[in-house]
């Protein structure tokens, strides 16, 4: 696998409503982290200038070279690109604005100029900027949301854009296109980064509601052009929408994304609400690299971001566990989140059986997620056995199948469950999938087999302990305060709580 | 709504195995029908000459030119063509082979000159044949399944073919390329017919397992091109794979298929089995056409063929059902199967509210199997109440959704149910969902209801008893023998019992 750098220090914004737990009268939220897992909440970064405005998705740069002409004497001008959305009676204009920071990201002004771009439309949203080195220029990716169409935009100084060409009508349809990224991608056994054009779609994803595609290819600064006409999905489970990837690191080096947990379908109706204080969640900071999977070819690999780095404690290590099983049981678990890896290693084609699973059961009421891969092939997540939500469109099971590698000779299942989610891995990354779950009791027993193996083969297997995400910052009451502000155009706002490390914003993040 | 003609008689042959209700020892069986619903088996068609042969999928045509000279003073001789796949300790080569009937399909000779398509490989399957009236040629397309290619060849005897070109890469791979079929296919509003290009993945489906996908374009004799790089799925159930389009109905007619009810991820395991000498089915027969629907463009109807003549008797009817519900006791409908529709109409854009919900239940253990639909959005099918088959891979919850038309201000559901089958239309067929499901009870009691519908539109609902499709065939036992046959060139076969009209085959059909 490629290893990224560590990160020094990551800044999300994205998309916020300090005032309840569903969507709606968006903000763009801001905290900001040093390892992706612990974040620090800082003061709301861009509010709507009156009660008829949304702040929706975007992305920001960090513009060193003063291409704007809002940084004189300035390398760090951090310059945020939103759509406006309008709602009075019914859906008004969606524009591209721009607002920028001289204090490093803290505090925005609005651009006298805007909007950047508008085009009189109602349907489109989401830019995602980048710097095109080669041609010197920014480019903008941006959603036509119900034209199924992408299109790409540059700018020389972020203030004035101009159309350079579309994508259009590629992959799953859905009913729209949302949340494009277009990011420079390394590809594994080269030195050369491709690109990437990341879509959302939402609703009308295979699996119901929202999902995210990708596209591997090249783009010449103007033009985008995918490798096939394959329509590659990002995760195999339900919960896994509008990932964003962070701006500013080189396309040789693995890129970071985080995406947000949840899923349209059911995201305003899952049990944490109001007395929590907080609803939805992100999923853990991913690496991704493109790779080519023996036969499927290419692959956007998506693996947790440093996890070891987070863990607490080892809790069980077998490094020969053979076709047999450990048990343990981590309510004493402070942060009620786990890493495991099982690697089933020294295999050849003749060798692949077997399955290794496991499963997260609640000692009080016997509710249960489950997981597993057979070795060579498929790889289930399954949270049917929880009882705490009935949606008819909370669909329980989620599986995909790999390819085995007979270079490495091994087969591997690793995630992470904390508390109310679960995000599994195969094969370091080759498959992912991402589900939230409700049970009505924490789950607090955790079971992990293997069987049917061959015996040439070797199962090693660990578990860890994570470290709390949020511990440091909560209140005596063990509650985390959200983005307090001291003030904003459309009046005060009540403190929204949130929970769980990374995972501070109620909608879809935009990466800095 | 197109409407087809009458189909006169309809002539299957499918992958069958005659000693078992797994998939293995692949034969042709072979069933006829007049009306899709009522199917007389006749002997098997097709065997393997040796113990290490499988005939596998592919399709049939009529000669009616007699260009491949097995047919001189004929104009109805049928050529069958088919995947001949050797099985030896590993996975042997598969070549193109085909075969003749003199006697209108009934028995059939192989053709000495066999095979006729060889290209030394293991993955290379599911011949599907038209004929080209433009070039006076016969067209097939034919999966090289592991290298996600649909090779098309061209020939004007059917025994000497020529490779033209290939349509790879496109929409969904999953892990292999299946079961190719390009037809002709109406388009609503146009007197030109399209063509259509149906490639079946499996495994690596969005759900898991196995699903179809469909690419309609336009054919020039040698090179199929899509009108877009879209990956469109045929049904958003789990249970619809492998559909085979039925050959001879002219282009500017809807076409008619018929798809394996299954799954490969669970086909070989669900209840059904050495008991009952059954274990799939097939899906309801299939009017099938292209139209546009508004906004997400192009989409391929599928709605069940001629399904209003198979009733026997209506159950409930209310034009004007409000906000209110129908409850009624079926468990004496001999069939066990029911056809039912709720319109909803009067709709305008602005009275897009509530839902039409449809429960079967079992009067015996409660288990129960749910659809419903959003007016002028999501559609969900959920089987998870059912208690008989518990797998990791048997997803319960599947959904899509539509776009409310303006111009026509109708919403409508409508789905056939029939013992362990549910297959569900939305707007006619724009999206459609098969399911199969496994009670340990039978399912007796059915409830439709509306909810929070507008008090301007108008509900209506009919419930119908359907005719049996196997009554007429069964034994004082009530069992109906499958394709008996007296001899073969591997010895006795036993009789396997089938059930459920036109479901005659374990495994996928081949249309003539």
């Amino acid at each position: 696998m490629l290893r990224g750098r560590q990160v020094r220090r990551m800044r999300p914004t994205g998309i916020y409503n300090p005032t309840s737990t569903v969507a709606g009268n968006q903000h763009w939220g801001h905290a900001t982290s040093r390892d992706l897992y612990h974040w620090e909440n800082q003061q709301i970064a861009i509010f709507p200038s009156g009660p008829t405005e949304y702040i929706y998705s975007g992305s920001a740069v960090v513009d060193v070279n003063n291409t704007s002409g809002f940084f004189p004497n300035q390398t760090n001008g951090v310059v945020a690109i939103y759509t406006l959305a309008i709602y009075t009676t019914q859906a008004g204009e969606q524009t591209q604005e721009i607002a920028y920071s001289r204090d490093g990201g803290y505090t925005f002004t609005k651009y006298a100029g805007n909007p950047v771009i508008s085009i009189n439309s109602t349907q489109f949203r989401d830019p995602k900027v980048i710097w095109h080195a080669e041609t010197q220029k920014w480019v903008m990716v941006v959603a036509y949301a119900a034209e199924f169409v992408i299109g790409i935009y540059t700018s020389p100084n972020l203030r004035e854009w101009t159309h350079a060409s579309n994508f259009s009508h590629h992959g799953l349809l859905g009913l729209q296109y949302e949340c494009p990224n277009m990011v420079q991608m390394p590809m594994e056994g080269s030195d050369t980064p491709m690109y990437l054009l990341w879509i959302s779609i939402n609703p009308g994803a295979p699996l119901g509601g929202s999902i995210t595609q990708y596209f591997p290819g090249t783009f010449n600064g103007t033009h985008f052009e995918a490798v096939d006409q394959v329509a590659r999905i990002g995760d195999f489970g339900k919960d896994n929408y509008a990932a964003q990837f962070f701006y500013g690191i080189p396309g040789t080096e693995p890129q970071v994304s985080i995406a947000w947990a949840s899923n349209w379908q059911y995201c305003q109706l899952v049990p944490t609400g109001p007395q929590e204080g907080w609803r939805s969640s992100m999923s853990l900071p991913r690496y991704n690299y493109l790779t080519n999977v023996s036969r499927i070819g290419y692959d956007l690999v998506s693996a947790p971001y440093n996890i070891t780095g987070q863990a607490s404690r080892e809790l069980a290590f077998n490094s020969s566990l053979g076709n047999s099983s450990i048990l343990l049981d981590y309510s004493t678990v402070a942060s009620g989140a786990l890493y495991f890896e099982a690697n089933v290693t020294h295999l050849t084609a003749a060798t692949l059986a077997g399955s290794v699973n496991v499963t997260f059961t609640s000692s009080q009421s016997g509710e249960s997620v489950r997981a597993g891969t057979y070795v060579g092939g498929d790889t289930f997540l399954n949270r049917q056995y929880t009882r705490g939500f009935d949606n008819p469109f909370f669909t329980d099971k989620f599986s995909a199948t790999g390819v085995f590698n007979e270079t490495t000779g091994v087969w591997s299942l690793s995630g992470v469950i904390d508390r109310s989610i679960v995000e599994i891995f195969v094969n370091g990354g080759e498959q992912s999938a991402t589900a939230t779950f409700f049970p009505t009791a924490p789950l607090d027993i955790m079971a992990l087999s293997a069987t049917g193996i061959s015996p040439n083969a070797t199962v090693s297997v660990a578990v860890w302990a994570l470290n709390s995400a949020w511990a440091g910052n909560e209140n005596v009451n063990g509650t985390v305060v959200g983005n307090v502000t001291t003030g904003s155009a459309t009046g005060n706002y009540s403190a929204a709580a949130v929970r769980r490390g990374a995972l501070l914003f109620e909608g879809r993040m935009a990466g800095l």
